[in-house]
């Protein structure tokens, strides 16, 4: 078990240290529940009462908090991202050991950094490569002539296609497919005539990818993911898509081909994004809302509808098929006042 | 083969027996498409056409429709549900073998129970635990101190991370995965910092989880799955969700963290429900549908806007941006008509 | 490397030559960006700018366009279609080695044509079949009984149930699941009561199916994907559906239980289609739309809301929930002035 002082991390986060020093933090809790040994934060000052009340061995908050809180207390400007700091101490993930394992499958002109990790059952075909310190883990398979960046994390059942670039410090989440065929046919007399995804996919560093999400090369030229993007689950990217740094995609967000979305975006979840348009930097679309054309203006975008009673829902919902010929109704009885 | 009498399955299933009980069944069918040997059903008066012209050996049917059947029938109150307690014998699904096959690698420190069945290549890591009867197939991932319950099944690809608890009986299909991290980063002037989520996942006894779907760990806390639970394909679950028991999340739903799901909700296909909200029990919504705020009261509830042909579409939605204008005129209307 | 003049070019897609003959085409580029040794294609007159500038080998053109190239030219009634049949050429995708690799567990009962490609821990259960000159990938697993028509490719980490059918030449992605169980409950007061799902998966010749995409099998009759159908990543298509020869689904589409749809459809990005219903074919679907109803009438049809800038968003959607109302206030003020 992992084990701080509470002098320790004030050091580590640049802290204000308010009680004891010698308090010892071998976990995290929520104001709510965090008990004897856990240390816990709070970043909305609408949670005060929480802190007032709360048990944890210690507590990081802004330093106009350290007053209400009745543990020893860390204040800093940033409460969140200190704490952000802090988690990785107390990931309970296991310590991957450098080396290959003997199931797996490493064509041998691949070339694996000797402090990289291999996994059980993990397939690495030709001319790949695999940097210092990554961890592949188990069932994974990277195709012809990828590569992985140093300290890279691929995470079980991964699949990467061939002319892949992963970048340093990435981390892809189970079940990801990355570089898979972008959605490319021509329409012919006898059907849909694939056409072949001769592109690749560049992920820059830092990136963070999750679970079950889809990331397709590009048609003829790559598929782009800038630096220290975040990219939650079940996330869907077409062909020669590009995405600028630090941008988020949250969950279920799927972007069609060719599009471009900025720098710094948010894009909130299920968010789909027509194929095509270009979405500049500092962006934001709430959840479940459509985007079918460029945006080039910075702010805030929405089309969700957020649900409502079933009965009144269906009349809205008829009415809305008539919504046109309301307008024209609208300007009849208008005209007709006027001219009164 | 598997092969009943009606007069056995009759016995089963406690139904009246109409005609010849020495009729063997050896298969299910639709009343329209069932041929010898076939058992199907009638649950809904509405297709009773279908039964009275069925070739099926016999049917399932409520005691009021038996008069129309051509062919022998068993009467029971709800045909639906007993046509369902019957389909387990017909299932060609293949029969798990106990043990732990070559391929797999299992860490010296897991726990199998000996009558568990453990597939080609599957990995077990440390301190993890399978139970009784339990079966692993192929390419599965476990991480370490994961424990999945007495009989359950989980089926091949699906990759679990560390500290998850799968409840006894519990179905997880194929690709699905489970524990993978929260989207949680905090904002930092050098970009997104990962919150490491140090949370684990609890699914309740009797859970049914569709494929290709995510349930991500707990940043601090656990996200927790309750007893009965039925998930469809491609839904995703977020960090520190609760859901009730005996609820049912069709398929491609999606939910945002630290949302709270009640016992007994229907949520219909490819629902998405906002973040830090709480739904009380006994809640439907209509597939499609956005749910931006709690809901308190039970009921049915939707948001989804059926299709239209597209110049009608393409009309309303143009006006539909200046609603809120034409509210305001059709005011300025009313005004001048009380005034007259 | 691939290397071909454009006389064998010209010869191989009956393209009329314009220009040297003896140039060297070793790959593929966009006109903005292709160079020495690269073949490039315009599809679409309003790029022509780009033709008149670009520093491509040789380009695929309509005979209209060749005037404007400054490069060696193949003119072709369908310049796109041309360009989808010479990309296999330039398709850096590894060569499949016939054989069955040492890691794959094959039960003594499938049947594996001796020119197909089985690749590292490919797990393949028995009586199941794979035809000539089929690549299967690795990690895959097949189930009992499931087929695999000649020359079809299975990417790596599949997982194909027992009891599927996959036609020849069909591609299928990474990580997809054919032949999961279909989301088939009755309720009951002990909860709910799995349906077994008995039906299986049949899938046409030369059908494509993108990454993490599932299809479930059929509950008592098979669900079925006709011929040349073309499915892209992350679709959901549930037990019992019917799809139509030669339809296409974009990303993230989902269709219910039982529906049927038409052959020659396009359906685009995260459609959502209710279950039970049938649309006709030759219809288009724009994306985001809710198909709650059958439709029977070929043509286009959309129910998607673009996104607007927040503000308005808001007003509009407050306002919307009182649509209903809005048009009884129409017509009393219709009234009102009808009456004078």
């Amino acid at each position: 078990m992992t084990v701080f002082t509470l002098a320790q991390l004030a050091k580590e986060l640049d802290a204000e240290l308010h009680g004891d020093g010698a308090v010892q933090i071998s976990g995290l809790g929520t104001l709510k529940s965090a008990g004897p040994g856990q240390l816990s934060f709070l970043a909305n000052a609408k949670y005060r009462g929480y802190l007032e009340e709360t048990k944890a061995a210690a507590v990081l908050c802004s330093p106009d908090q350290v007053a209400f809180s009745p543990v020893p207390a860390l204040a800093v400007k940033d409460p969140y991202l200190a704490f952000a700091r802090v988690t990785r101490h107390f990931d309970r993930m296991p310590v991957a050991v450098a080396g290959i394992h003997a199931t797996a499958v490493v064509y041998p002109s691949a070339q694996i950094d000797a402090s990289a990790s291999i996994g059980p059952n993990v397939v690495i075909e030709g001319d790949a490569h695999v940097g210092a310190n990554a961890v592949i883990m188990a069932n994974v398979f990277i195709g012809a002539r990828t590569s992985i960046g140093a300290g890279a994390r691929i995470w079980p059942g991964v699949a990467i296609y061939h002319d892949v670039e992963i970048g340093p410090r990435c981390n892809v989440h189970a079940n990801t497919v990355i570089g898979s065929d972008g959605f490319g046919f021509a329409p012919s007399s006898e059907g849909w005539i694939k056409i072949s995804q001769v592109g690749g996919v560049k992920i820059g560093a830092d990136s963070d990818i999750g679970a079950c999400t889809t990331i397709d090369r590009g048609a003829i030229e790559d598929t782009i993911i800038g630096t220290g993007v975040i990219i939650d689950n079940q996330v869907q990217v077409a062909h020669n898509v590009v995405i600028g740094d630090h941008t988020a995609l949250a969950g279920k967000v799927g972007i069609s081909g060719s599009s471009k979305i900025g720098s710094r975006c948010l894009l909130g979840g299920a968010v789909g994004v027509a194929g095509h348009l270009e979405i500049t930097d500092n962006v934001q679309v709430l959840g479940m809302s459509l985007v079918s054309g460029s945006i080039t203006k910075p702010g805030v975008y929405a089309s969700g509808a957020p649900v409502d009673e079933h009965a009144r829902w269906r009349k809205n919902t008829v009415r809305a098929r008539h919504l046109d010929d309301l307008f024209r109704r609208v300007k009849l009885l208008e005209k007709a006042r006027d001219s009164e």
